[in-house]
């Protein structure tokens, strides 16, 4: 398989559905305008694509849960709004395009990312064959709580207290754990749990989306020290400027680079009782790896 | 029956509820502390009181949805959170306490209200005899649209749109529709749907709702002009200073109250088809029209 075609593949689903979702006008537009422009700023829809290869991996049709999937791209996207704000990280620039409230104001950003967390349920919570209501409502418990306070929110908040303070690996880890794995991680066991309750194959690929999420963020970091502005879209070397707490900054950029590898590796272990039908997860796993942005 | 001890009764429901929710400590605790300093600012828990009397209409017992109920107060609280901010109504004063922002910080109270809202769906959906997997769908379903871009968010961006701009009479009621009625009347019927699909029922319920969701917002207009300070809990005359369109504004102190009265009473037909189950629905209409806070 080509993972490239793969990833287009998957990733015009997921636009697709966006821009219908967003092609009636809902007053007041201002707000949907918002909401759409962060949504289609063109990102790589890493999370629906991996809930998407993961539903495949047990065997369903990813077209069956675009919506869905797409859910998981809302709930990262009001993050990355609410990431982008001057009492937070206090980014001008976001996959090289003008952040929301530098487009829109503070308040239609702020009330933007509120709509799309909420939007995303709306759609979770509507069920299409062959997805059943009990299945839909593990993966509203599985998302809801990689999100919220015992997970991407609680990340975030603790990644702002511990800016500025000393290397302390118990710390990052939590924070990248909980900032960035847990809805990576969530995105993956999604996928499995909207195909059904098999509880092997669920906690296969629960611990290949885990591995996944962890390394992602390592990369992420490493990236921000040797990426290309350009290829990145956002200012390079913003991190360190931040005094962020980094896998660089705690284990030096050699030693980040050898836990990524580690890391992607031990995402692949588990899906070895898999046939053909988890290539694309195996692939997606040495894509991320590779990536330059 | 007397509804003051009803009220009483159910809000201590909700408080114990919400009191064990958060007793456990979450790290990171500055998060969890900021959120449960809102919630338990001391409101009137008029959202799920309003969820579990239409529940008690229908033939259940309040107990049983306590937790369901507390996640409508959640949403409200989250939203009351983001409103308060200095880039939106920039208010330092809530039911008689500093704002959470004036506490924490403008990044943890958008944070805290974030967590909120997630955590509100979270508990959504863990189903808990007798309520079944497809009713919390439904009530998630009705939720989600009532408190997003469809009602809730678009009527705040609304609110904020239409400051300084002339009476409008149709402008009004779609703010108050989405803004604040859409999320009360969900609350009512959430109550119903939590019971089950009785049709008739439900449509009656929600009638009683909506009715009941518009007087609230006349009845807050009507009060910061006429109320207490200290009882508000926030300074009176709040909206004519940030030039609010406000059902006052549009149709004078008398047309309001006028207003306010009649919506009550258009409220309570819907429920004549109902015994005494009912009785609390019917005393809460009454109680709202004659509440000073």
């Amino acid at each position: 398989m080509d993972i490239k075609t793969y990833l287009k593949d998957k990733r015009d689903l997921i636009d697709s559905f966006l821009r219908g979702y967003f092609a009636e006008a809902v007053r007041p537009e201002v707000l949907t305008e918002s909401m759409f422009y962060s949504l289609s700023a063109g990102g790589k829809r890493i999370r629906p694509v991996l809930c998407m290869a993961a539903y495949e991996a047990c065997g369903g049709r990813a077209e069956d849960i675009v919506g869905y999937a797409s859910a998981i791209e809302m709930i990262h996207t009001y993050s990355l709004i609410h990431d982008d704000l001057p009492c937070m990280d206090d980014d001008d620039l976001r996959r090289g395009k003008p952040t929301n409230h530098k487009v829109y104001g503070e308040a239609i950003a702020i009330l933007a990312g509120d709509a799309l967390l909420t939007e995303a349920f709306s759609i979770l919570s509507v069920p299409r064959p062959p997805v059943t209501p009990d299945r839909l409502l593990s993966v509203i418990a599985e998302i809801s709580t990689a999100s919220g306070m015992r997970g991407m929110v609680g990340g975030q908040v603790q990644d702002m207290l511990s800016e500025n303070s000393g290397p302390d690996e118990e710390t990052l880890r939590f924070i990248h754990m909980k900032k960035t794995a847990a809805l990576l991680s969530a995105s993956v066991t999604s996928g499995a749990l909207l195909f059904g309750p098999d509880s092997d194959r669920l906690s296969a690929v629960s611990e290949y989306g885990l591995k996944i999420g962890l390394a992602f963020q390592v990369i992420d970091d490493i990236l921000d020290i040797e990426g290309e502005t350009e290829v990145l879209g956002k200012p390079k070397g913003s991190d360190e400027k931040k005094r962020k707490l980094t896998y660089p900054r705690v284990y030096g950029l050699a030693g980040s680079k050898a836990m990524a590898g580690d890391l992607i590796k031990e995402a692949l272990a588990p899906l070895s009782d898999f046939s053909s039908e988890a290539d694309p997860l195996r692939e997606i796993a040495g894509f991320l790896l590779n990536r330059t942005n």
